[in-house]
């Protein structure tokens, strides 16, 4: 049996989940095969074995690779001074502007609609997301920063369906302006978040702001 | 040339439209060819050709009627005496619960991003709902109704975006609670809508409420 170099081992890996992401924005999961995939990262079928024994083993890998990433990224949210501002400019980024996130997240949620192996993964990743910003609306209400009358998990899912519909607006409007859509989220979830009496005054312009400082604002 | 009759070309148009539907949601806009629809609809690929002289043409069609129930659907939402009611109504029944939207909506979604062609009939099908909610929030601002420092058109395709991520709930936690999320969905759009000072009381459980009513409530 050949010797495998871990390292190298490692660095195909990711240039297969690479050309896979790439065969998956233009194809759709169902759409792209393995077949498409080899033909992508210039190997054979053979060869793709040695790295992923089916197409739904790269899936669940490319999810993995999300997941990790989508944690650094909460991990920064969830530490910044400001979290709504710090939640808006990722939003911003990673759902209004990049198209191949909009792509896979659409795709792979209507998938997950249709095909109970897909749903499983989707389910798996989503309730690792929901218990990260469960656990930190549970400690803001603690903080007196977020309405202690909010079910933190039932919160949570509509945190995530508004990323989700955040992914759709460029799609459903091309001309979307980026800036005012991002304003009028980061008006909404203040007003929805903030305790009674903070929050109307936490959204307004900061020219008309109340002394109170702004309630989603980290306690240090 | 054969005569045709105009009732019974508009019921089998109806009929193939229906088998389509069922193809999409199953296969995928990309997935389902017009050989399955014609074999879901009992036809011939020529017969076919009768009623859609493409797969665009039928999705285009498929759309058009979407558009014409949701027409009647908004009708309905805003003509009710409590908006925010009947629009939640609405989301619980079509969006939370009803799985062939949520497919055909994100698999539609997703396909945009990919097709201009597809891309375009969406854009025109987001534009026409944008344009309902944006001549209603306008009124209800006239009204002293909906917060007048919110832009109209932004905040209707937020509420556009709070729906395509609605559709996403029940497929990222098939153990969603329905009932406490669109409690959630009721809370978030009422303070993020309500004028100020308004938006707290309204939202409030109903023994606390202050004496002002649920200013979403139509004015007669």
């Amino acid at each position: 049996m050949r010797k495998v170099d871990p390292v190298k081992h490692e660095l195909k890996r990711g240039e297969i989940l690479d050309a896979a992401i790439r065969c998956f924005t233009r194809d759709g999961f169902r759409g792209a095969s393995t077949t498409d995939i080899c033909t992508e990262a210039g190997i054979s079928p053979g060869h793709l074995y040695h790295y992923f024994p089916s197409k739904i083993a790269i899936i669940e890998a490319m999810i993995d690779l999300g997941l990790a990433r989508s944690a650094e990224r909460f991990e920064k949210i969830l530490t910044a001074t400001d979290v709504i501002e710090a939640l808006l400019a990722d939003i911003e980024e990673t759902s209004l502007r990049f198209r191949p996130a909009q792509i896979l997240n659409l795709d792979g949620l209507a998938e997950a609609a249709r095909n109970p192996e897909f749903a499983k993964i989707i389910e798996r990743h989503t309730e690792a997301v929901r218990r990260m910003w469960a656990d930190f609306l549970r400690q803001a209400q603690s903080q007196g920063r977020v309405d202690p009358g909010l079910d933190p998990e039932a919160t949570a899912n509509i945190l995530i369906a508004i990323i989700d519909g955040s992914r759709a607006m460029p799609i459903r409007n091309p001309k979307l302006d980026i800036k005012q859509s991002t304003a009028h989220l980061k008006t909404m979830l203040i007003r929805f978040l903030s305790p009674p009496e903070a929050g109307r005054a936490a959204s307004k312009p900061r020219d008309q702001r109340a002394s109170r400082p702004l309630t989603l604002v980290r306690k240090r």
